[in-house]
């Protein structure tokens, strides 16, 4: 009998982990078990599809279940895993379309079920028009709420990356959006200048910003028709809404005071879907999330998990964190992948290097990126850090179009080694950033970066791009 | 007395070898001697000065001399360094204005005396219109000719970097444009089939390729009148013309037929205005340009040289080449200055750690550049080498304005390292390839690269960005 693989989740991680295992290993058996109705999913391209920006949900979809099939995968959509039992080999899965429950036998197992959203411990948290968004079907369920409801004010609660995000998308329904924070800052990975810059940015675009604000409670009024709370609960996929819930969400309290709301979206605070691994025996790390080694092996033989249910090794910090991003989820689901479909103990087998973090954001036609650490960051992990800011253009300063862009370099006296960059300015600014992580991975000094041998032509790019002049003033500044 | 610096030229390799050697020693007495009438303007800007795109020269110039004079940098402009005299420490320089000639005593020198133009051993060469672009004044000369003659057809000869450029700098004009080229192939330096992409859209623009058209002469009729001839002697910088130079140009005869030409711009084959420096004893390579250490010092004690008048060394091939670039030019003036304001024997001096030959173009809307070898070249120089090539979207492939950009990476065989690539598309495809051009540095396998952590959002960068699908491939490719 052939090698039965179960993966668990069917989103980046999930999907990259079976595809990859299949590849190979075309003996394998791979089966796949997914909660939502779609697998394969861009899950960063939800807020283009809320915004209307992409028109069609087929776009986000990189594989369909068929075209998985073709290659020997099966995949089973809507099907919840319940729980693990490592010592049978077998996964409960409940067929969430017709309840049924059946036990699926393994031989290997990939833990890909994500992260979940979450909703804050707050009075009215569940009311209807308070979304968050991690599947197709949540954003399917805040577009028909956008089109039925037509809300004329919005609340995003969180300012990181998803919350910018989301605050372009709804304003681009025509609502008034008004995004809480409950840190002093947007972007709160960010360092706070740059982050005010932004903040500035999206305040000079319409949207209102209120830091420091603590959520207190969700106020409804008005009940919702049973067509709509049929349609968004079915559209959710979440389970049958209680009578109570049916109340239109209205209002926003927080702990800076009160704002209108006829949609409300939770931008923030995902956490990783560990509940069922933890409950099989399968080690939580100190983050919450599955503990895995560098072959996202966890604590329990023929049990790998991959992407935002678990931890991610960071290469600068050389510690497992919390931070599921899409390229770390992808890369992952390759490894735990190849992994599972080894001969045990094969030489050869793949590793995880580690993330540095690298996740940009574009809104309101500011692009944000970072990679590596802040300096706050760099200093918290014991490192002697300073940093350096250049502003610099995308085009030689003497062409028409060039804008602006800001670059800071984080790097260690002493060594001059680098450890992370922040960049703000236009579209050009990921691929920019991309150079400082590259140079992060190669464990490059500023003066390495410094006399790199980067492209310049006066229409696209400056002789003295930000990252060089960067590296240039840091290498420098360096206190040896 | 304090130590005397000269510097002979000052474009790009010379005034960052000035202004950083002034910056490293305060005391030196540093002098500038350049034989055009601008020092520190953009030579790679005057493709775009010619088009109009930069309305003023001013815009093209970094520093003017007097803020180089405020930093206490003696610049001298129209006059040209006739010889050296090493035993005595001399340079005899020539006022071109007045035409008096002085010896210059100098402690160190830097020789920074770039390329020059070359015009081809054929008949009518030196006719009235017929072009060459280094310098600001070279550049005046040709519009004003655009101006005053109004021509209807140009051939520009040479259809590398510069002579792409220069197709669309006089395009931009109404003018029909014809590029000419010896080889078999637009963009020498690239691969063939990359190199008929961009044949193609320049062909889409209206501009006439014609391949393996080997130059035999230029042929003249009407005379300029001496009005235009007098300006345009003044501003070309050139020596006074004969009058059978006052002929104007009308045909290009080429081994493949004669087109009509009312102007005609020489477009390729700089050559190192190495004859100063081989006529003082300074030693040359095999290449014709001064040969140089890592310091950029020459054969000779005292003297230094930096840009396109010496060689560069290739951090692959791990040889000198001759192929003179804004970056490197910087790079290696910088260095020259360090080391020639330091104390003999200073510890630390600076080193030039060499070229990748990163370059980029960008004309019609296509910018392709490269960086390290073509798998050809690796070949010749002995790696085993092969390449792949993907096609990958400048955005997530779901998100509307997504370009296609080809990426060709070359790497060896058995080791899987990186030797090369090469990015054709649209803008964005610089930054991109500098990510490679870092991962060149570093020495990085394909697999290095494939596990990069750079940044992905669908408004600006794909998931699978092309250096990363590419490296994916090259490493399952890579024959062990």
């Amino acid at each position: 009998m052939n090698t039965r693989l179960v993966v668990i989740g069917g989103v980046a991680a999930g999907m990259s982990a079976a595809a990859r295992a299949k590849r190979h290993n075309p003996s394998l058996e791979v089966s796949v078990f997914e909660r939502s109705g779609y697998v394969s999913y861009s899950a960063c391209g939800l807020p283009f599809y809320i915004s209307g920006v992409v028109k069609d949900v087929t776009g986000l979809i990189a594989r369909t279940p068929e075209r998985f099939a073709a290659d020997g995968i099966h995949v089973h959509l809507k099907h919840e895993a319940i729980a693990i039992d490592p010592g049978a080999g077998t996964v409960a899965v409940r067929d969430l379309a017709t309840g049924t429950l059946r036990d699926v036998a393994y031989d290997r197992l990939i833990l890909a079920s994500g992260a979940q959203a979450t909703r804050p411990n707050v009075p009215g948290a569940h009311l209807a028009g308070v979304f968050t968004l991690r599947t197709v079907e949540d954003a399917d369920a805040i577009k028909a709420w956008l089109a039925v409801q037509k809300p004329r004010t919005a609340v995003i609660v969180g300012a990181g990356y998803v919350g910018i995000e989301l605050a372009e998308s709804i304003c681009a329904h025509g609502v008034d959006v008004t995004v809480i924070e409950a840190q002093d800052q947007v972007m709160p990975s960010l360092d706070a200048d740059l982050a005010a810059k932004v903040q500035q940015t999206l305040e000079d675009m319409g949207i209102h910003i209120q830091l420091g604000a603590r959520l207190t409670s969700f106020v409804g009024a008005g009940l919702v028709g049973d067509v709509v709370a049929r349609v968004l609960g079915r559209m959710s996929g979440e389970a049958p809404r209680m009578s109570g819930d049916l109340l239109r969400v209205r209002e926003v309290v927080t702990s800076t005071g009160s704002l209108p709301a006829d949609i409300v979206i939770l931008g923030g605070g995902a956490r990783p879907a560990a509940e069922l691994a933890r409950a099989a025996g399968i080690a939580l790390g100190a983050t919450g999330a599955v503990a895995v080694d560098a072959e996202q092996r966890t604590n329990l033989p023929e049990i790998w998990a991959a992407g935002a249910v678990g931890e991610t090794y960071h290469r600068l910090l050389k510690k497992p964190i919390y931070f599921p991003l899409a390229r770390a989820a992808t890369l992952q689901g390759r490894v735990a992948g190849v992994n599972a479909a080894s001969r045990r103990e094969a030489a050869g087998s793949a590793r995880f290097p580690g993330t540095l973090g690298t996740s940009v954001v574009k809104a309101f036609g500011l692009t944000i990126a970072l990679t590596g650490l802040t300096e706050r960051q760099a200093k918290a992990a014991g490192f002697d850090a300073a940093n350096v800011t250049v502003t610099s253009t995308s085009r030689a300063g003497f062409m028409p179009g060039s804008e602006r862009i800001q670059t800071r370099l984080v790097f260690e006296n002493g060594s001059g080694r680098l450890l992370g960059a922040q960049m703000v300015g236009g579209d050009e600014v990921a691929k920019r950033l991309d150079v400082v992580a590259a140079a992060l991975q190669a464990g490059w000094t500023a003066e390495d970066l410094a006399e790199a041998d980067l492209t310049y032509t006066p229409p696209v790019a400056p002789l003295w791009d930000g990252s060089l002049s960067a590296a240039t003033l840091a290498a420098r500044q360096i206190q040896r």
